[in-house]
């Protein structure tokens, strides 16, 4: 509450966060951490051993997700909680995931070192495999949590080398029982870094984030005639590559021409034999796009698969297909409706916003009334090692969940 | 000569052309005989006997080029030579190169049969890895003979499995004397399966080449900027492959605009990091360009030169690189001119052409008159296993090369 004026110590977030920064640590001052691994438990490791330092009992359910929980007044009511996840991708940063488990350890620092007894208890969450880099898909804990996967295909789920993650969770000593799931909660309250340019370019500290928004994804498949590059005359060819080419660049047009806050992205192309000196017979690429609403996505897969009827194939053979879609996840209005208040009682800059990227909290929000705040990522880069965000934005971040535990946690 | 109305034996043509095919036959009945392996050898070693069964005298060089020498009136002048090569790529078919090896072996049998005794030698000569598909780089051996390939450095080329081609020459038994190699020699003709589509849909029998076009091949590399494609709005990207996009269909445009002739190719591309939920940072991509006129090659190379400065960049950077030319090799206007007349002269349907496609004539013609016809290929195939010329095609266009060894041979 605003006018108990307590805030975090933001010399201490940021030590906190310097010491998780070392596990898993890169030549190149970033973190590869993946999930399971040897790094990840030093890292939970640590992290329970920063709870229990201050009274809080730390649970672990069957897919190693760890629940450090601060006991409240009222202990038999649904807890706050606040989290993320610790682990990383592949010379990842040192900020997405690891900060929103650090801010609830920081927020529970603040409310023991004023004394406050919050009403409710206050959970800090730490789920596991939120990147996927290790086991796919992504969101995997959260994802069992909220009913979307299914643990029986879940724990079976490899590694490269084989090792299962029932396997990899035992392997680290991080097994708990099913029984300790988080099941019901007042509030689920996740900050992250934006992972996105918006906030660093407009120079605000804060992101309210009211959605993740739906996508879909396609592939498109091409299918000409190789021939011998010298030999075949230019009107004898299908070209796959030629088409291709003909093809994005007709769906860029009419993609370009729906809202501005589409996203749409070909990240994955492969041709066919590849080789400079033949006519390529086969190229394939993948089309994701991103739009809160569901009618826009719509008006994108009517682009995508008008173009197997396209006039500009060159002769080539166009095949599209829906890999899969996701749906918008709106969050609790009352949760977005406490981080938007809080943001604005501290007075920070802010913007109420959407997540182009997927998050733990778009699953628990399946469940849980569910909020989340982003920060700037310098320059929109995360996933990598020059991943950044300034210190004072991250104090900022988690003094805005602070004031939101704060209003929902304490009487 | 017409007058002697000495043709070919279309029977045996087809007959021994299908022995040869037994070299390395595969499933799909194919051939996959590359250079110097156990499948070349048996071959050659076919072909020495064939050759010497008709009382040749069978040569080899240093390179493991084979010369089978049919003795003229006059043994001292240099020869006529027919030939090609008898190794294949990796499933290959059964036309290409060996064509022109057997036929030289049908001239000559046509010739002893008629009791024609030739004024000059006649020299039926197989050059060893034209292909280039188990050591780089394709023509080698002609390459040598030619002086465009030192052999030094040749001789060291390594297979895949680390088989130098010095060791391979050795190992099926076919290394020579250097002082054996082809010198001068009266003319050399090679016929060879046309590569591509031009005689097949015209309903050509024959195609005289006049000259193996030049070429241009250059590698585009695009750098934009790596993000995530969820939290990053189309106009703070920079998309290396929608760059690709933009620049490959301006440069269409204008390479459309050029000769008719002009064929060009962009057959390899590479994306990076190429995830479907990542913004690429770098595309490569190969543009190889063939023309006979050097002006319009420059055009080309101008084209692609100046897409470096195109204003569709999308904030990407575009590098051009060239990584190799090649000069148009014209062929002996008296070789082209005695292979036409005795196209004409045996009222076969042909037109002139030029080839797309290298082959050893090039290289033989730096130092030797050469003429070369074609024969078509069904829907313009080659290289793969349903490469096929039609067994009336070989034996017009092993006609058309008995005809001009009587012309230039035969007093």
């Amino acid at each position: 509450m605003k006018e108990l004026g307590v805030l975090v110590n933001g010399k201490r977030l940021r030590n906190t966060l310097e010491e998780f920064a070392k596990f898993g640590r890169t030549e190149n001052n970033g973190v590869t951490r993946l999930a399971l691994t040897e790094e990840d438990r030093d890292a939970r490791d640590y992290f329970r051993s920063c709870c229990e330092d201050l009274g809080m009992y730390v649970k672990l359910d069957d897919l190693g997700n760890m629940y450090a929980t601060l006991a409240g007044i009222e202990n038999n009511q649904p807890p706050v909680v606040v989290g993320s996840h610790l682990d990383s991708v592949e010379k990842g940063g040192r900020f997405d995931g690891v900060l929103g488990v650090v801010a609830g350890l920081e927020v529970v620092r603040t409310l023991v070192e004023n004394d406050i007894k919050p009403q409710v208890p206050v959970v800090v969450a730490n789920f596991t495999n939120e990147e996927g880099a290790r086991f796919e898909p992504s969101l995997m804990s959260s994802g069992v949590l909220s009913g979307k996967f299914d643990k029986a295909d879940i724990i079976k789920q490899s590694d490269t080398k084989g090792v299962k993650f029932e396997e990899a969770v035992d392997a680290i000593g991080y097994v708990g029982e099913q029984e300790n799931r988080l099941k019901e909660a007042k509030s689920f309250l996740e900050i992250h870094i934006e992972q996105g340019p918006i906030l660093d370019r407009e120079l605000l500290s804060i992101g309210v984030v009211e959605c993740v928004v739906g996508m879909v994804c396609y592939e498109i498949e091409i299918q000409g005639e190789s021939n011998h590059a010298g030999t075949t005359p230019m009107n004898m060819r299908k070209d796959a590559l030629f088409a291709a080419n003909n093809i994005i660049a007709e769906s860029r047009e009419k993609l370009n021409k729906l809202d501005d806050a589409l996203v749409y992205t070909i990240g994955r192309m492969e041709v066919r034999p590849n080789i400079h000196t033949v006519i390529p017979n086969k190229v394939t690429f993948s089309v994701e796009a991103r739009h809160q609403d569901a009618e826009t996505i719509k008006q994108v897969e009517g682009i995508i698969e008008n173009l197997t009827k396209s006039t500009n194939k060159e002769g080539c053979v166009v095949k599209a297909t829906k890999l899969w879609d996701r749906d918008t996840v709106w969050f609790d209005k009352g949760a977005v409706d406490v981080l938007e208040e809080s943001t604005t009682s501290l007075d920070y800059p802010y913007k109420k916003m959407v997540s182009g990227a997927g998050h733990d909290a778009q699953f628990i929000a399946n469940y849980i009334p569910t909020g989340m705040v982003f920060v700037p990522s310098i320059n929109g880069k995360s996933h990598c090692e020059e991943e950044w965000t300034n210190w004072e934005d991250c104090e900022k971040g988690v003094n805005v969940i602070l004031e939101a535990v704060l209003k929902m946690a304490v009487k």
